[in-house]
């Protein structure tokens, strides 16, 4: 995906592969082992955004490929109370970090907005297209088959259970994501095509929740024992 | 669905409540932090066996009932070496739990062997009509869109990726599913329908396993980036 992905950004505004190279290993370095925030999940960012970014020639390619790999540098687990600080502490390494390597100095205040507002938690509103492109593609992430498979997985490591037992759509009991799984997708991902700040993202993100509900659909079936 | 399940009993040759309150109590008592192993687990094995058990009405029901709630009384995660030794160790203390109980003791070779022959890297064939069962009932909900939430929550629990990089089917690699969560439909779920030991059993199973290969499809395009 990394090479698909430098490949189709030479149509464009190209970043050199160069600093794509050395966000990479940035990325890679910080990782720990949760599989639904490690590289393929930056690249798959990334890729998203090289997408979106076809209907914004004027957004700064290199900023926001910067901050689709590096806006995780910094991440704490959903149920951490420090989670809605990640954002900002990912912000700051990512400058010091890229300042030490020459980096293009005048980019990292829009580098630093773009990843500080990527957070759903942060609940910041992005004010560049830069942000609002990072925004979108890593909330793309969590929409769709990929979104499905993220969710269970980081369940699994919360220890949440998957769903409640009898009342799994949560409509005689308030909704509780932390402890069943499925309520997340009530609870935010529903959200999530209507936060969207750009046209393709919004439409990319309702197709993508509209699958989510069909999966909701077959697993209540067996849920339930229907 | 526990009370579902045993409202549907009582049209067959019904094990009474009273067993079944006990049971539970035996594995809620047992029970980690596992979402994927969990009452609910159990409630759902139990339900779908009730749905084989139609088709068998010389099976003992309070033999498959007992070993649907205690076939997971010891429960070693997928990675560990020992794994295949924990249905041996569950159907020994099932055993030991359930005679202090003054559960018939005629049955307790009949729950032994059900216990004993429902896991997959033990690899027994059941003998009898209750452990073929159970098999086949466990089994099922390794399928399906239960299965799959299953499947990625055990990942997150195991830290493994969701798939491989560039190679997600494996089609230039060795399967490997402790590594990649997605590996795990084709090593194992793909074998599931063909392992069933009753004939609703294979039906239900290559139905949940279609679905599964559906998602996987979406999956790969989001991956991938198509």
């Amino acid at each position: 995906m990394a090479l698909l992905a430098s490949r189709s950004i030479f149509h464009m505004n190209h970043p050199s592969a160069n600093w794509q190279t050395r966000f990479i290993q940035l990325a890679t370095d910080a990782a720990g082992d949760d599989g639904a925030h490690d590289i393929n999940h930056l690249h798959r960012v990334w890729h998203t955004a090289v997408t979106l970014l076809a209907d914004y020639p004027e957004a700064d390619a290199l900023v926001v490929q910067a901050a689709c790999y590096l806006h995780d540098l910094v991440n704490l687990p959903k149920n951490d109370p420090q989670r809605h600080l990640a954002s900002r502490q990912a912000a700051e390494l990512a400058c010091r970090e890229l300042g030490a390597m020459h980096f293009p100095a005048d980019k990292l205040p829009a580098l630093a907005h773009a990843i500080e507002a990527h957070s759903f938690s942060a609940a910041i509103t992005p004010t560049t297209i830069e942000a609002r492109i990072v925004q979108d593609a890593d909330r793309l992430d969590a929409l769709g088959a990929v979104g499905l498979a993220r969710l269970f997985y980081i369940a699994g490591r919360m220890g949440s259970e998957l769903a409640h037992p009898d009342d799994a759509l949560g409509t005689q009991r308030e909704l509780d994501d932390k402890r069943y799984a499925l309520d997340h997708i009530a609870v935010k991902l529903a959200t999530l095509p209507a936060s969207m700040q750009t046209e393709a993202g919004r439409r990319l993100g309702q197709e993508r929740l509209e699958w989510l509900y069909e999966f909701r659909g077959t697993f209540l079936q067996e849920w339930d024992g229907r």
